[in-house]
């Protein structure tokens, strides 16, 4: 799947997890899939500009993984591999109804040790997710730019256990970041506000310039500076697995901000947008097989449709 | 609050409930309320359309809420007095969040014995609501049009008991709607699916021409046989109390398509947008006080701003 990318386009950095999932729905099962944030995430990223990988895994990491990811032109040379440990393990039972999961069993493994460490060709990128990893660690490579003197766009993502157990850090990262990605619970729980919109403005007074509030079926909220944006969902219908569905969403607005090199208001509208589309074909299957295998004609065809079932 | 309506506009007619409510919410309470469907649903039409409304009301109905509904120009000939009977009373209370609510008292009193017996001036009215009444009271509406070979719009909605109670009389009605307007549990119990893409699909086969699915603060979706179309919600703030939101944006879609006399697609997209803005409004207040008070002014900005924060 070569990829042209813009002439505007810059490198895009995503830091997080490689895993290997085990997942069970309402509906069927599946096993020893590709997962972990930063998978779904640099393969939504690839398909709007270049796109770096920070993460780990072990030796066992199954060269057809490899492989997918490279397919994605995804520059792995920050994909570091521990020669004695197993790749991060991660199984989930989805509820009735989606609505909510049970984490089954979690294997660190390498990801236990895990310091993500900026190879210096990667200190010059411009655009920067770091997935939901701890905040102690997302700040670490945050001070890595700040050391090197640079000042990317950072996007970042994190999780209910986080904002449990480590909220003096994530306090510290909220004000270093650019764009905060965060679910509808979770939004709700960091600020203690029993509405979204509320929320939305909360969290922006914590740090972030922008802030996106996901809301699975019901699409994002988008607050900045310039104004507040609502997109609604792509109607999907054959929905199979949402594993993967938030990390793809920050992955391609990363990408598409680093792809037209600009985030003003609209630029950030159009990259919810996309994000949406690709979200919507992430959960149409269990792990990164619809979303790496759409093509960007599918994503392009479902950004258009949303412009058409949105506009009044 | 004399309000000058367009050259095209037709009379739109209200049948459902008038009532006295008793409303707790998480933080607050109120007593003797003005309530029931159609006095919300007849106030919204009323800022767009010549407004008829049909109901039954007993002798100790207050002098205030009377005044109310006239001063919104509510044609309440049709508005019957049981003079041994006492107005419809029901005390609801809404749960942590506003999750759902538990009826915690229904008085039917003179509803009980409600028979909608349209007077012949109403027969020629072009736009009519069924508020969600009894599925054979519906019916029995559509009857009486029938009989007089009249062929009005007709928009119905309905609740989850007639779902559960009345299931045979709702399937009759279905196919005799133009427009079924019906929230989001209600569409999953009433075809069995688990996504509302298929739900809206799924009614639409069941009959009415037209269907939207309400998800409060989630936005709306509608579905027609020219296209789908997903509306997000106003983002309301100051939340009080949803009392009565479905029913007035249910009355205020019926008022806009009344007030401009056409039923195609783009027609119903903006019906939608207005009856969100509408509705943003009933739920800011208990009762109808900031739907009646809001003007159509502040209608009009909200819906403006509706445009505003969907388009990318």
């Amino acid at each position: 799947m070569p990829t042209r990318y813009p002439r505007s386009a810059q490198p895009a950095l995503i830091i997080g997890s490689v895993a290997i999932d085990r997942v069970a729905t309402p509906f069927a099962q599946s096993d020893n899939l590709l997962g972990g944030a930063a998978s779904y995430a640099s393969i939504a990223s690839s398909y709007f500009a270049p796109t770096r990988l920070l993460g780990v895994v072990g030796a066992d990491f199954p060269a057809p993984f490899w492989r997918r990811l490279k397919k994605h032109g995804i520059d792995l040379s920050g994909l570091q591999v521990d020669p004695q440990g197993k790749t991060f393990f991660w199984s989930g039972k989805y509820h009735e109804n989606f609505a909510g999961r049970d984490t089954l069993e979690v294997r660190l493994n390498a990801f236990e040790k895990f310091s993500p460490v900026l190879p210096p060709a990667f200190l010059d990128t411009p655009f920067v997710m770091l997935g939901a990893i701890q905040p102690a660690l997302q700040n670490q490579v945050v001070d890595q730019f700040a050391a090197a003197k640079k000042r990317p766009f950072i996007l970042a993502d994190t999780f209910d256990l986080w904002i449990h157990t480590t909220r003096a850090d994530l306090d510290r990262l909220l004000p270093r970041l650019d764009l905060f990605v965060i679910n509808e619970d979770e939004s709700l729980l960091l600020t203690g506000e029993r509405n979204l919109i509320l929320a939305g403005r909360h969290l922006r007074k914590m740090g972030p310039r922008i802030v996106v509030i996901k809301k699975g079926a019901h699409g994002s909220l988008l607050f900045h500076a310039d104004g507040f944006f609502s997109m609604s969902a792509y109607p999907v219908t054959k929905f199979v697995d949402p594993t993967g569905a938030g990390d793809s969403y920050a992955g391609a607005m990363i990408g598409y901000l680093a792809s037209v090199n600009r985030t003003n208001f609209a630029t950030l509208k159009t990259a919810v947008a996309l994000a949406t589309a690709v979200s919507s074909l992430t959960v149409e299957s269990f792990s990164v097989d619809r979303l790496a295998g759409a093509g960007r004609k599918n994503i392009d065809a479902r950004f258009k449709e949303l412009v058409r079932i949105t506009r009044f």
